[in-house]
């Protein structure tokens, strides 16, 4: 490592915030210096509750996320977020008052605030937050809010990175806001049910309730006989058999109501994580999702470095002439021979 | 290939149902005899029109497919569907609507209906979407629809697989609605504004068209000195300089409003790619993005392979107790040696 990286390093450690901000830039343009940086900075990581927020569109948890982020540093931790939401230039007004109300922190030097951006391909992402992940653990920050967007790739990748997952609902997000994806349920550690003073939130608590399995269906032509017994929910958190079963929060973010439990229940999680082993278990995961992260990228690199320069875009050609087909294309450039 | 998979791909380029469902369950299962079944129908594709559809939950994109599914029915089109939408086990009443609308379909042998579910892990459902895309192809689907949820990693990949993408939108999704994504955008060519008879779909037109550029902000304070002169926006479709500019359609999917001409919207950009070598490059992007996904795979599996059982998981421990990082990992990896 040269020793402006080395010098760059130190001040990360010693809490340099422009130094943390310049690494983070090079990791995020995937800079030459970024690989040796991320080894040096390794050794120093390990330390931070990773915390994975995410949740749809309208669920409002970027105010969620702002809320939880003041709650944290009323209560002395550092806090670093990072905003997986590739927002278009043009977005409307609830994230530009997300951004106005973020200003009431950021004069503090105990939270450290970043967007990540996507730049049209998205496929290096969540290798970026992973390792955007590690930065701010090495630079001290004991928690560690990661916020996505949606349903999909994004979320699991990022369950991957954190310790406690954090899954926002809402009530009234359209008639099909029943249809919870089976994967989000199972990345949830803790359900927070956001704008619960909205119309519906009991409907939405229920719902997911009955996900869990723990209450009757009540709809229509198959009412259960005689009413639910209220000992037949199970307290949420730790069970006797040593498994967790996840807590669903009520919230109103806007006004900070129920931010304070939710953060007691991911502290929760984590003492349940750590006494039973699970931590190290995801610890593990994390660790072994980076690697895997790093090495297809590295294999698919070298691959493509070992043909001649047209010799994808021909086979590429060859399989839209249907001269062949995409598994033997593939087999074909395994065993390239110059 | 051997002779029962030689009769399977028989019975599904005459037409046969049933070879169809097996051939799609043997891809999804990833099962032994799936390569070689692909490459040898690979040679029957290219001719089926590839539709993406995505929205975020409450866009009511189901129901959108649905009537588009019956609108191509009625131009007489053979329909494929392909429900890229893990839902859990409990979905609520819209989708079980959804699904009882679609038995007005069941006994049409012009269309055929298949979800994709993602057992958990998201990691192959890209793979094997492209894998189901071209066995409908093979069996002679003209038009297949791909329907995808979220606003993720998953949208990007299934633009990749399609020739024509559907963006589905719907006013009054809460107050994030406005923050459309930039990558969603980027991979549109025609937006779809559906639930068009709920209050606020003329702002969500609106919003779509000022992030196309094409409508001054007329928000508060910056408010523009005269009207919009009506001939500032140019007509949606092909442009004189060669581009597309896509068009904002609204639908009500419930009732049928505007879904013929959403249908026509997606013949013309049919069309348009065609006239214009767009459709070949788009066969070259699918062509190489399913091979890229098929290496990436083949080149990890074979480097696990190639490793002593409890490498890997050794490596992960190490890291986990920060003996190395998982860059340096990664690199002894790749260069291992027995």
């Amino acid at each position: 490592m040269e020793r402006t990286a080395d010098a760059l390093l130190s001040a990360l450690l010693a809490g340099n915030r422009r130094a943390l901000a310049r690494v983070i830039s090079l990791v995020e343009d995937d800079a030459a210096e970024a690989p040796a940086l991320l080894s040096a900075l390794y050794a120093h990581t390990g330390r931070a509750h990773v915390i994975g927020i995410t949740g749809a569109p309208g669920t409002g948890k970027s105010t969620l996320v702002n809320a939880l982020a003041r709650a944290y540093r009323a209560q002395g931790h550092t806090v670093g977020v990072i905003a997986v939401d590739p927002t278009s230039p043009f977005s409307g007004g609830a994230l530009l008052g997300d951004r106005v109300r973020m200003r009431d922190l950021a004069g503090d030097p105990g939270i450290f605030i970043r967007s990540m951006a996507t730049r049209g391909s998205l496929g290096g992402l969540a290798r970026a937050t992973a390792d955007v992940i590690s930065v701010l653990d090495a630079a001290g920050f004991a928690r560690i809010l990661v916020e996505t967007v949606g349903v999909g790739q994004a979320e699991v990748d990022i369950a991957s990175a954190a310790h406690t997952t954090v899954v926002v609902e809402a009530p009234g997000l359209g008639d099909e806001v029943q249809a919870i994806k089976a994967g989000v349920l199972e990345i949830a550690d803790i359900f927070a049910v956001n704008k619960a003073d909205r119309e519906g939130a009991d409907r939405t608590v229920l719902a997911l309730q009955m996900m869990q399995g723990l209450a009757p269906a009540t709809t229509g032509h198959h009412r259960a006989a005689g009413p639910p017994t209220p000992h037949a929910r199970p307290q949420p958190g730790p069970q006797e058999d040593g498994s967790w079963l996840p807590p669903i929060q009520k919230t109103i973010a806007l006004h900070g109501d129920g931010v304070d439990a939710l953060r007691e229940w991911i502290e929760r999680h984590a003492a349940y994580l750590t006494a039973t082993g699970g931590w190290a278990r995801r610890e593990a995961t994390r660790a072994a999702a980076e690697i895997e992260r790093i090495l297809r990228d590295r294999l698919w690199e070298a691959l493509l470095a070992g043909l001649p320069a047209d010799c994808f875009a021909q086979t590429v050609a060859a399989v839209v002439r249907r001269e062949t087909d995409p598994y033997t294309a593939a087999t074909r450039l395994l065993t390239y021979a110059p």
